[in-house]
């Protein structure tokens, strides 16, 4: 293997450059041994390998792993660390077991609470999935093994997912479905990238010049190779000119065919082919020297790994005092989950693995006092009243009652998006029997997705656990005991119920298109531009002990374009328990200027994790540029953010800011003002550059305009805002032929002004 | 004036034709003298005669003229019989000054509370606004005056609404916006129509082809003249083209004359201008004609139609026991709009009448025991502690306290839209504290659209008014103390805040676009999809009986697609008075079936306004057709009902539906199903036509489409979602040459049977 790429693909015939564009099987690219070109295996997935077992015919049956938590979990860690350790990890696993390339991760944005695979992903918000989706990538890639950021994009349903058409504004799609993957790749560098099933404005994820070329490679500076999602290949040729390298899991040859086919006849122009066998070679070569290093790796530190991970993305949603556990107390655990604790999604993500227990099991082995009672089961939403009774009855006899409640698998998978975000009413209806006769009544949740918890306000304290993987009981446990400190921040709204979510209206969609109509206001941005109560607010989370912000400045007042500033807060953990706290950072747009499609209240734009211990002090910063500030305009087609006042808004959650530092953004840059005579009076005299020659003529054309304005009918305000919304054509229209004699001369004053 | 229309279209020359389709000035259309083509005079409005005063130079200096409830109280009616009575009044009046054409019903949708106009318009639910612009129309016409219903179209905001594009899909636009236009020019048969200033999906409404003759001539059969808003008009001679004929006020001959060279220029052919200027004399001699008959009209009867109309028009909201007053009681009036009520809005509408007078003259002239404090001013917010102290004390010392809130005028007209929907703070204060003191409190509201009543919870009764007219004081009197017994339905939902509404995150807009993103969720749509908690509903309102419904069924329990059914119910007045129930039908689609944009819960599709003393019992009937059941849909152009089960909810108001009748729709028609690579198995299995061929397919590639649908790692559910989102081509993608060689027959097939 010493030919370089460039002198393989001049060797290789148009077939085999062809064949090379699409997979041998369902998890690994094609050989060319005349060449030593050597197959490359990959596989998924985010939370744990899933290695087709040698010798196995079915690409569903896979090798044991160690399955860490599911990207839900991952994600509430609230810390690129986590998934960096989680990454490096699997590349080390991966790399021990002959993958090339691990299929994650999966960052799609967490549109709406029912679609089916957010227990895969990360959040809602993309400024926080794309700082986690960088730490997972640099993690994995550490280890000498390619990352696979996915699905390649505004894939956020899984109905009728690999038709499904996701038409959004330019503007939603910049600020709230692409960020993520902008990071990813950016601060990632992954080596792959995987494209979605779905259409994206009309158009096939696997066949979009604008999301695989232009934005990936030409503005991101994505260097490695693109594949399809299994089976989301539509029009092969056309994915090739678009900018898909590899066609997974390939087509029996069929597609490799029309490609041969489309470069014979000039449909495609064989230097784009090239290109893509290069970019597919570049990879497979580094990935095949890196695998002359041997790779070893411990599985019973994973799994203490798992554990680890487990603990820091725990998120305590809730507690009036029932936690920590204390010895002495008698506690009750009730649930099946207790028992069989639900840790991993359906799908292609699934990890086989033996090394999970129960929290109950682990309590046992520790001899804690801990009383058990089914009380219903975890696979199932099934009442059986005799269990119900003695769970109740062990509640009202214990100090504290624990509910081991979640969604059973049957609940949520790839592939399907749930129905109703309800919990399984067996369990609801037993939490709030539970609740009425124990005050100090505890339900740790396994979830991949927010729930309705109706009895939220009827309970002590809750524990949401996500799937954390194969570590869950074992951190469970921890936590529950005080052993471990909940620090976990919830990377999603948890709504009051469904029809609150922002698309409930449309999700998810006719079967045939998914219209995004909510725009940007997905997540929080919805929820606090409405003002919505809601049950637990993105980034919330609690602790066993407290922090104090003070000092919360900025080392200049002032940004401008090209600069930066520096926010510095200092944090002290002011309770008797070491901890974390995640300082969070949202920006918010104060200089009042209107925006097509809306001003999001705030925005996430920086978070740090700090670990302290009781009574200790540190200090946070954050950098502030002007990206920080901006807005997608579809007029700049680019970001941008207006001249005036911001608010750097320093909290533990989203509804939970505890110092507020104003900024003062100072810009040269201009949105287009367009002068012609439909220009509103209000636009231009509300630009400093045309301001005054409108000033003039309204001076003297003031008759005309009192009579369109309705002078004398109506408030002062009323005819304020008539004469802000008349046309420029409304000399004529009012002014008569003087006033329209004038109107070239001054739109050419005007235009000039404009431009200057 | 023997000459034919045809003769005097012949005999004009060019720049009289085209100066005919501009106005003389404000309020004039031009004379011919040399054909004896007289001008014709218009005059706002829709609850009174704005008419300039001979010899004044101020088009908004108007003659004294009798002011009828505004469009916000005539609709709460829920009575077309009543804006009948009013149309015909306004008729009569406008005969006796001369006018011919009444610039009226405006009949906008009610996007937002917030729209400053909205006191003038009806309904947030299409067929009720149209059903009473259609009462309004044959009122105004059967007095040998024109109507003029407007803004067509999609004007639903005063910011910037010059210029302001409203954006929105070809659903909401036909099922939304379009309806009430619909059955006003079905229904009413209109002379003229007036077009909006906005523009419209990018195009100017006053230029619009598809609007103005497309959808108004060619398929509603329109067959007046279209005239445009004051200073609509952008490019005339584009105008002139797409079928707006008149332009108003004109453009001091600017216009015409552009005209003119674009007919010599060949840019317009003159034969379209022939058909405008037709259009324009057809009515403005058929006005001319009829005026010769001397009309008269008695001042004294018109104020007491304008009393009479606001009794039928106000909205008993909330009453746990206060109203009606008793003799006896000792009633403490306060707030100042007792004594100077706001009755109507400011702008185009607004009417120079002298005759008003206020509840609390009313309550002395009639020596009922009241006592009266100011308490706050009627036409600002402004907070005196001294008058404060007043009112609570005479609350305190009185059996009853009535305060009379509302809207300053400030706060709301043409051309502003409000910045938010609360009343002064002066005025939620002073409530909150009488009410503190006294149980009954009853409040009096005067307002041209909701607002947010925050004190609704502590006071036992609520009376909207709204703007009820020059009748306001007597009706109000006659209402509080039993003399008249409401009978008024919201038009309109009350929200309990604004960010509750439908589109308040993107409600103006930028100043430039106004994108209806909520579709066609406007009003109770909205609030009874997310199943929100409002204030008070739409369609709600009380009375000082009460009313049963039994025996509600239909004459057949299925509906064919060219049939009808009847429904029928008796309704009894169960109480002690006479009064009158507003029997509502509401449709709601049981199907199961999807729809692009969403399903719309329920929709208003019937209503009867009837009177009944104490015991009567009478009989209600409904007829629905396949229209009724229907959405609008853009694959097929048209209306569409999916077969099979609907529910008629015959109640009293959106929220309180006293029962339900199951109707079967059966129907051949089908959606358009489109057969290509991309179709999803689904579509196909759920389709009779394409269901067996598929079936066969599936069994012959079972393994592929085991690879494909993850089989073995998700929950029967989830691989049977995956199969029903698989499109044809996962054939290809995953069951190889054979598939892929199979796929054009199969295509074939199915495309064949989808067409039969």
């Amino acid at each position: 293997m010493n030919a370089t790429v460039e002198e393989l693909v001049q060797a290789l015939t148009l077939e085999e450059k062809a064949g090379l564009c699409s997979g041998a099987d369902f998890w690994h690219t094609k050989a060319v041994e005349r060449l030593g070109i050597p197959a490359m295996m990959v596989s998924d997935g985010p939370h744990g390998l899933r290695t087709q077992k040698p010798g196995s015919d079915s690409p569903n049956d896979s090798i044991e792993a160690v399955c860490y938590p599911a990207g839900c979990a991952a994600a509430a860690s609230f810390d690129p660390a986590l998934t960096r350790r989680l990454g490096a990890a699997l590349g080390r696993e991966a790399r021990a077991s002959g993958v090339g390339v691990v299929l994650g991760p999966a960052i799609n944005i967490k549109r709406s609470p029912l679609c089916g695979r957010n227990f895969e992903y990360y959040s809602e918000d993309p400024f926080l999935a794309g700082e986690l989706a960088a730490g997972f990538i640099q993690g994995v890639q550490s280890e000498g093994v390619g990352a696979c950021p996915k699905h390649f994009a505004a894939n956020s349903q899984e109905t009728r997912r690999m038709t499904a058409d996701s038409r959004m504004d330019e503007r939603t799609l910049r600020e709230i479905y692409l960020p993520a993957f902008e990071t990813a790749v950016k601060d990632g560098k992954p080596w792959t990238l995987m494209c979605s099933y779905n259409r994206v404005n009309g158009t096939y994820a696997s066949e979009h010049p604008l999301l695989l070329s232009e934005i990936l490679r030409e503005e991101w500076g994505f260097t490695g190779f693109t594949m399809s999602d299994w089976g989301a290949v539509n029009d092969r040729v056309r994915g090739v000119a678009a900018g898909l390298d590899l066609e997974m899991p390939g087509s029996g040859g069929v597609n490799d065919q029309k490609i041969v086919e489309a470069v014979r006849s000039g449909a495609l122009d064989e230097a784009v082919l090239d290109q893509a066998v290069t970019r597919i070679l570049n990879i497979v070569l580094r990935a095949a020297d890196l695998a002359k290093t041997p790779a070893v790796f411990d599985r019973a530190a994973d799994h203490a790994l798992a554990v680890a991970l487990a603990k820091e993305s725990a998120v305590l949603v809730q507690n009036l005092g029932a936690l920590p556990l204390r010895e002495g107390q008698r506690v009750a655990y009730i649930g099946a989950f207790a028992e069989t604790p639900r840790y991993q999604g359906g799908g292609s993500s699934h990890v086989n693995t033996q090394a999970a227990v129960g929290a109950l099991f682990t309590a046992r082995a520790r001899e804690r006092m801990v009383s058990y009672v089914e009380g219903f089961p975890a696979d199932r939403d099934q009442r059986d009243e005799e269990e119900f009774l003695r769970a109740v009855s062990a509640a009202e006899e214990a100090d504290v009652a624990v509910i081991f409640a979640g969604l059973p698998e049957i609940f949520e998978s790839e592939g399907a998006d749930r129905r109703h975000m309800r919990l399984p009413d067996c369990q609801n209806n037993l939490i709030a029997r539970v609740a009425a006769v124990q005050k100090n009544t505890v339900v740790v949740l396994h979830t991949g997705a927010p729930v309705e918890c109706p009895w939220a306000g009827d309970v002590s304290a809750v524990l949401c656990m996500y799937l954390a993987g194969e570590g869950i009981g074992e951190a469970t446990d921890a936590l529950l005991w005080g052993e471990a400190n909940p620090c976990g921040r919830l990377p999603e709204t948890w709504p009051l119920r469904l029809e609150d979510t922002p698309c409930y209206l449309d999700y998810p969609g006719d079967g045939i298109t998914a219209d995004y109509r909510e725009g940007v206001y997905v997540g929080y941005r919805w929820y606090d531009g409405r003002r919505m109560p809601v049950r637990w607010p993105f980034g919330h989370g609690l602790s066993y002990t407290g922090f104090v912000y003070r000092d919360a400045a900025l080392d200049t007042p002032t940004l401008t374009e090209d600069g930066s500033v520096t926010l510095r807060v200092k944090v002290r953990n002011s309770g008797a328990l070491a901890g974390a706290e995640v300082v969070q950072l949202y920006v918010s747009d104060a200089t009042g200027t209107p925006a097509a499609g809306g001003r999001v209240v705030q925005a996430l734009r920086g978070f740090q994790k700090v670990w302290l211990e009781a009574g200790q002090e540190c200090e946070v910063s954050f950098t502030i540029t002007a990206r920080d500030l901006s807005r997608y305009s579809e007029e700049l087609h680019d970001w941008y953010a207006a001249p005036g006042r911001y608010e750097l808004r320093l909290g533990h959650s989203s509804r939970d800011i505890r110092t507020t530092v104003p900024l003062q953004f100072s810009t040269q840059r201009h949105l287009p003002l367009t002068v012609d005579e439909n220009t509103p009076l209000g636009l231009l005299l509300a630009d400093p550059r045309t301001a005054e020659p409108v000033r003039q003529m309204l001076a003297a054309n003031s008759q005309a305009m009192a009579n369109g304005g309705g002078d004398g009918l109506m408030p002062p305000d009323a005819v304020a805002q008539m004469l802000d919304a008349m046309p420029l054509r409304g000399l004529v229209n009012f002014g008569g032929p003087e006033a329209a004699a004038a109107l070239p001369a001054l739109l050419d004053t005007l235009r000039k002004a404009a431009e200057s």
